[in-house]
Formats: C-alpha cells, structure tokens, sequence
C-alpha cells in the first residue's frame, strides 16, 4: 500500500515509521499482553511512556531545568483561557500581537479574564507578515507578551522572537520542534499535538517554573497549572495512547539526527515549493511576504478562482490530499510538517510546474 | 500471545476485536493510505467517524432527540467544573448526592461556582452504600441533582434513580453502557470514555438540548457546552484517533447483541465474583453493603493486611492485573467492565477459591 500524499494542515501526516510501532504492539506492548490504551496510567509500564515523552522532549530542545513540561488535553483552544486565567491578574495587562485568526481566538479569551492590549497586528495587511514590533510600547504593568509563532492559514512564521521585560508567551503548535529555538526566550510554549508532535487530543506546555503558582480560589482545579505541575500531569487520567505516541514521534526525530538536521530538511522543502512559486512569472502568488514566510504552511493562489478550483482538483485526483487552503481564506496550502517526506514535497513542486505549463 | 488477565479500574481492558481491527488498518483507514490520526478533522471520511460515533450511542441507548450527544476533553474532572459553570445559574443551588471520592471532587468544584447542598451522603459509613434520599428535602431553586453512578473505588453503584422536579445528572464515567438505562430520566450524563467507550482522553456528554443555553460573558468558549453543541463538537481539534476507537467500542457492543445482552453477561460476571465472597466463611469481605454492590467494580479485603499482600502478590504472579484497591482505600478491587470476557472472570474466581483453600 502506497501512503497518501498528504498535505493536512492538522491532524497530519505522522511518521511511517511510528505508525509502524504502534501498530505492531498495538495489542501487547513491551510484552504486557495489554494495548497502551489498557494499561493504568498509574503503572510503571505507562510511566517509563509518560515520563520518557517528557525527558525526550526535554532532551530535543535543550530544555533546562527552569522549565516544566506539563501534559494537558483541550488543545491550544484551551491554553486561550488557561494562560490569562493563571497568569493575568490583577492589576496587570495581557499584551498580543496579532498576525492571524489564532492570535485573535487567543485574545478574545484573554479579554474575558483581563485588561489587554495589542502592542502590533499585520491585520490590515491581510495577515500577509509578521508585524515590526516596539518593545518600548509596552504599556503600563505587563503581565506577558503573546504571540503565535507560525500561522497556518495565512502562511507566517516569526524568524527573531522578541525579547522584553516581561515573559514572552508563544503558541508553537505548527512549528514547534520544526526548528531550533532557545526556550530559556520564553516564559511559556504550548502547542496542540496534531501537527508535529502526535494525534490531536494531546496538549503540551513547556512554563517556566516561576511562573507556575498557586491559583486563584475560584479556578477550576483542571484550568490550573500548578495542577499539572504538582502531579506530574496525572492528576486526572491523561490521554495516555495520545502521549505514547508523542514519544514515538520524539523518538523518531532523534532516530532522524535531531532537531537540527529536520530543520534544514525543513527548510530545503519549503524552499522546493517557494521556487516554484517565485519562478511561475506569478502564475502562483505566495500569500505571505517573503520575509514572513512559513517553513510549515505553503499559502498560495492562482490566477483565478476558477484556476485554482481546477488546480485543486487535479491535485486531488493526482493523489495530493489536503492542499485546499482554510475554510475562511480560501486558495491552497500545502503543510509541509516535519513528517511529510522531502520526496512527497518534490512531487507536488513537480506538480505545480506541470500544471503550469499545461494551463 | 495470550491476552493479559485485565482486572484495571481505567484505563481498562478493550474488546480485542477492536484492537485487532484498529491494528489492521492503523497506516491506511478506509483506503485512504493514511492513519485515522492523520486524517483533517473536516474531512469527509473522518466526519463519519465522528457522526457515526454519535449515531451508534443514540441507538444502543435509545438516546431521544431531545438529547445531543457531545464529544469533548479533559475527562470527567473537567466535568466537575462545566456542570456548575454552565448550569448553576445565579440564585439557584447545586444538589450533590455524596457517594465516594468523585462525587467529593464533583461537589469541590462546584463550590468554586455556586451555592451547594449535600442531600444524602454515604460518608460516615465509609461509603458502603448508596444513601436513601428524601427527595421533598431539596431545599430552595435546585439548580440540578448530582450523583455519581457508580463508585469505582469502594464498588457501589445506584440501582434506581432518583426522581425529582429539577434535572438529574449523572458521573457514568464507570457503569455507562454496562446496562440499559432510561436516559429520559436524566438532564445530563458525563462519562470519560476509558472504562466502557475506548481509550482514555474523550469524555462523552449526553445533554437534553433545553439545558443548553447561551453561557455567561466570561466563560471561557471551551467550557461552555453550546460551543460543542453549535458546532458538533468540531469547534477545534476533537481527540480524532479516541472517537474512532469509542465507534469501534460502541460497533462491537452491537455485534454482540447491544446493551440487553452486555447487562446479562455483566451480572453474570459479577455474580461469579461476589458468589465467591459470600460463600468464603468471611475470608473475603465485601466493602460494598449487598444491596449497593457494583456490578463493574469489585471490592473486598482478606483477613489481614498480610493475607491481602499474599494475595494480590500470588495474583500478579499468575498474570491477573490490576488487583490492586485504590491507593485511597487499599485492599482488593476487580474491575470487570463491559471488554472483561467472562472467562476472564471465571479464572479470577476459581484462583479466589484456590488462594483460600491454600491459606
């Protein structure tokens, strides 16, 4: 059986590779005659699982010992009103920078806990880069600065993460371990599972320990980090087969030679479909500014609607799934997440100048 | 390879038929050349999946249209939280039946929200049995009346459920789909999915639709129940890979005949067990009070704390999994839920016999 050709913005391609494990233990693994999912989250089976995402994760991206790794569900939508409800409080402003739908979802939570400010936004520009910013204009008592690191929809990613006074927030779900980063620049990462680390339904937040402290009486015991942090995220029962997979995909980035080497294959995908884009005489048309620029999610638009339609559907019937572009934008995209193979990338880059020259 | 002898409280043992066709097609759903996990959530072969989950609980339970059927995160805990954030509207009073732990922590949360009331409670008689309530006791403008169905760790379970003028809800995170239930009887049922639906990471809510309403300005979007309803609980990423899996769970409930046939084979698996208590001369104790024991979850103690060691030391030995009373409790508790297969059971209960004989 060939594999799809497949360019989900997420839930995405996993490595064939882990899939591969997983199905082969599916209903005995490491000789327990039981499945992941069958095992207590409160045996010493799922715990080397439980704990060895964490350290692996710690491991990849040089995560010192400041930080902590906390295992959540609700996805990023939920981190949306987690970091406010935790860390705006009283008397202190939340700061965001908005560079597309995510950032705003992010603020219209925010805004329900606390005062709240937007230090920058590409929004008039359609959400085609990512915004200069002035430090300086942080206003009054700061509580964090938020931004979204990459952008799906729209196709952005930031390059140089700001550095002020107080924590830099990111939600990384589409680019985190895609690149190397300094995390001591954060004060909190977080990130959906469902791009590059594993299914949907698994959360992770990487928070500066002196960040985490007790809540506020009102919160719900699940909305705090401390929570988390206190229980070594099995407080409640976590989505334990959701994190053996985040650990057979860590896995397989170090089996791949770490975060280092798939950040240059990263970028020589990316730079397979940006050529195409930039040699078509403007057939295609990058929804990102150059600059801004997603290694992640290729934006792009044809000369015409209806040619656009037609790309799409040739693609599709060519095997390519998941090029169309979001719902609320329109046009193609292509995700090009850490486990699309470099070879399925060249294929569509093979594609789109064949369906250049025939139209 | 033998299948281990799973006796685990949750995560739990699953139907190994769905093991075995979640394996088969694990890197290629439905010819697609991909994983579940891999395929976009708006998809049109993961959204019958997703509408197929809902469709076949709707028909094992007899679910009325009345009700919707919601797929969230976060497991029951987080429940604890929706319930009163949603539905413990201003001058209104949330009523708690005290049960065991989780009623506790179902009530502790709650009282972040809103007034409360205890109506019945176990508590004094080391939650052996389910109370008797007196239903003309619910004082004031009753918000709802909580209780959880079954006590997972003292093994208790309601036989009946209470009538009254305000909205029944229920924790049937440990009994659901275990036995046929009139669901016209409750406002709301919560269950998280790892004992009777599939894995752990989804929580399954059946809500009559005039309970929804629009929530208070400041409740976070992923708290409030008309956030999933809206939207088909698709507002963001569902746990796609867990609702295949609770299709799976709830496909194979039919292909054994449905609820009815489940119920019988659970009372006689739990009639095997509490067959051999009863007749072991007080070797071994019941916790559960008769007339409010479990059918899903076992407790009992041997003569002393060293018999019990004894036991449950042998028991490992002789690959039985999960003995193991909750670590708030002690003792012994065998968890028997619906993928239990009899024969299973039969074993446990012929090794009860044999430990005694020997003792």
């Amino acid at each position: 059986m060939t594999r799809a050709l497949n360019f989900n913005a997420g839930p995405a391609a996993l490595p064939e590779a882990v899939l591969q494990e997983a199905q082969k233990h599916l209903l005995n693994f490491n000789g327990t005659g039981m499945s992941v999912m069958e095992l207590s989250h409160r045996s010493k089976d799922y715990e080397e699982v439980h704990v060895g995402a964490q350290q692996q994760l710690r491991k990849l991206l040089a995560i010192s010992e400041k930080y902590e790794i906390l295992l959540l569900q609700g996805g990023a939508s939920l981190q949306f009103s987690m970091i406010p409800l935790n860390l705006l409080t009283k008397g202190k402003i939340g700061h965001y920078v908005l560079t597309g739908s995510w950032s705003e979802k992010a603020l219209k939570e925010a805004k329900k806990v606390g005062p709240t400010s937007i230090l920058a936004s590409s929004k008039e520009d359609q959400y085609r880069s990512i915004p200069s910013i002035k430090i300086e204009q942080l206003e009054g008592d700061g509580a964090y600065l938020h931004i979204t690191s990459n952008n799906t929809i729209y196709g952005t990613e930031w390059k140089t993460y700001p550095s002020s006074s107080i924590p830099l927030i990111a939600d990384m779900s589409s680019d985190i371990l895609s690149k190397r980063i300094n995390v001591d620049q954060f004060g909190l990462i977080y990130a959906g599972a469902q791009k590059n680390l594993g299914p949907s339904g698994l959360t992770v937040v990487i928070m500066k320990k002196d960040l985490i402290s007790t809540p506020p009486d009102h919160l719900p015991t699940m909305l705090s980090y401390e929570t988390y942090s206190k229980n070594q995220s099995l407080y409640n029962t976590p989505p334990t087969f959701a994190i053996y997979l985040l650990k057979l995909v860590l896995d397989w980035v170090e089996s791949e030679g770490g975060v280092e080497v798939i950040e240059k294959r990263n970028q020589e995908k990316a730079k397979l479909l940006y050529d195409v884009i930039d040699k078509s005489d403007s057939f295609y048309s990058g929804h990102a500014k150059p600059d801004s620029r997603s290694n992640m999610n290729v934006t792009f638009t044809l000369p015409s609607e209806e040619k656009t339609k037609e790309f799409l559907h040739l693609a599709q019937e060519k095997g390519f799934v998941g090029l169309n572009g979001h719902r609320s934008v329109g046009g193609c995209r292509a995700s090009i997440y850490n486990a699309v193979p470099v070879d399925h990338v060249a294929q569509l880059a093979e594609f789109m100048k064949w369906f250049q020259v025939r139209s």
